[in-house]
């Protein structure tokens, strides 16, 4: 039986150089059916919470038995962790720096205050049999959470992979605060189109309210796009956006990751 | 038997963001036997005319059973319709504003004059079973087009996708029009060289030419890049460019997409 | 039995085009089972030494059935070769630009002083059987060198694509010189962090070193790129790099693909 098992990446290494190609030769050479899915490359140069959005953005429309590898590891060849974490939906490697929360976090596998696991099991990279040897200290993404994905693909069983963690690091994760009802959030990402993506799920919004961020404040949600020159919005990853019409509220706003946002109820 | 169906993406939701990858998580997780192949995602935000002229260069090199979806949506949220068309060399899904155009006059599958489908058969996408629910106002993409593909791909039904539909919209195309021997047409795309590559087919030229653009006239036909400082030359997709030799036509000559291109029997 | 043999392949296409999905599909359309794998689109337009760099940067991740097609052609429609050169680690097809050499040198395949082949065997394309017919004079990439790679995916004999070849140009190599106990190299790439990668290997280098380039000399090596401000470092390629901690040493120090690069023994 083929086994075309999932190994989704994202990374910063982009795609001008041999970076990931590397990774996808050392996947391929361990498991021939291996489907490699590219997430992004193009995260911003170590720019762990951005990377860890997109992982939060992506898990839920793969298969549970989908590996989502993740590298943006500015810390890479000093004594941070490798990790993986085997949760109910999906099993996630990546350098323990807080990229993982947001997706950890979203499908309730972590308990923000102490970066506890949830139902869900971590476990420390130390096996050296499911790694490239020699391992580079510059380059664990090829070394180490590729070759670790692919042994995962090909039937290795996760709790070999080295001893278990309790806890992860969540340090990067920007958490939602709600005080006298008012909600205050920040900006997680700027997409394509320059909305800018928070990081307050539409699940919690009052049902008349207005969002404030520098330079605009925005009366009642939108259902589209089109709806007035600055909307906001619950967008398709479920998060409230501010977006503008036909334009960027990025650049026509100024907008950008790490701004606050905050929501409260209209009168 | 596994079938690894191909299914084609063109969009203009780039790739530093987690469409694409929202997109192919959706496929994989009704498919995972589909063999999903990028076409691009780089198409300049909401240009209808160049996803329109990328899928009419690609579909004649794939097999005839490929699926090919393409989203560029400016309309979605409103009341533009979630179309697939059925032609010989392909079934192709997209929103209905025109972008199919293109690729179903090349192939025969389309009038002109009025959108009618001749040797094609065309649905209006409207049956739910065969959507991801609930449908986003803003990313059918994710939730209408691709689990259409992917659904196609394990051998749905095409007829049960939604009721048939005569006309499709055809709007965008830019009409190559011929009078007193003088060809008009326009500059479609911009490649990555700089060449300006027109909608006037080298099938219709003249044996002996003159070529004008905004900033140039060009007499005669080259069959290399390289042949002189500016040259008219049939490309590799069959229709008239305008190059430069070791440079960039659209720079160095100033054209764009829209530029009109004449072409006259020299004498 | 299927066979999902891989298929790499290296362009100055990029993405934004049809060039590359083209390329897929005549691929495809000769084998549905070919595994295609991206490894960089974005090369520089015909810069022919740094395509050479990526393909000898991942040849060794790969199985040693893996083919390599390697697209960075200036001279298409002139009279230089298509090539094709198998190898103990890899079946590599090119045109024959010296884009091969770096690859080919590196597993000992070829001899940098003459072109000569050695433990390789090469042929030159051109039994038209394998090809895309018509021919594009401006586009082999589409019309022989995939169809080539695609037909050699299902079994395609090797020796009957043409006649065999014993020498290929080797111009573009940059040869490392090394006279009175000074190493001298170049820089060959710099990747997206900014690091200039030169073709030194990190095997030949003394255990004590000075590092010069133009703007800054480092002394000794790093284990890391956190160790000092500017550093010498053999990255994950097996290369001496200079970067620079934190930033981009091509933008801080002004270097450049083609800058020397000279490497003495310490005091």
């Amino acid at each position: 039986m083929t086994s075309r098992r999932i190994i989704t990446l994202t990374t910063d290494f982009g795609l001008r150089d041999h970076y990931v190609a590397a990774m996808k030769g050392v996947a391929l050479d361990i498991s021939m059916e291996a489907n490699l899915i590219d997430v992004s490359h193009d995260v911003e140069p170590q720019n762990i919470a951005q990377a860890g959005f997109l992982v939060a953005s992506i898990w839920a429309f793969y298969p549970d038995d989908a590996i989502h590898v993740a590298v943006v590891d500015p810390g890479v060849g000093t004594n941070r962790k490798p990790i993986a974490v085997h949760a109910a939906h999906g099993i996630f490697i990546a350098p323990d720096n807080g990229l993982l929360a947001p997706a950890l976090l979203a499908q309730g596998a972590l308990q923000s205050s102490d970066g506890l696991l949830t139902h869900a099991a971590g476990v420390e990279l130390i096996n050296s049999t499911y790694h490239r040897t020699p391992v580079s200290p510059t380059f664990h993404g090829r070394d180490i959470f590729m070759p670790v994905a692919a042994h995962l693909s090909t039937g290795a069983d996760f709790f070999d992979l080295g001893p278990m963690i309790e806890h992860i690091v969540c340090d990067q994760v920007s958490n939602v605060r709600e005080e006298s009802g008012v909600i205050r959030g920040t900006v997680v990402h700027i997409d394509r189109f320059g909305n800018a993506i928070t990081n307050i799920s539409g699940a919690v919004l009052p049902p008349r309210l207005s969002v404030s961020v520098v330079g605009a404040t925005v009366v009642g949600l939108s259902l589209d796009y089109q709806a007035a020159e600055v909307v906001a919005i619950v967008g398709s990853s479920g998060s409230l956006e501010i977006a503008v019409r036909n334009g960027s509220a990025a650049e026509e706003l100024g907008l950008k990751v790490g701004d606050e946002v905050t929501v409260s109820a209209a009168t």
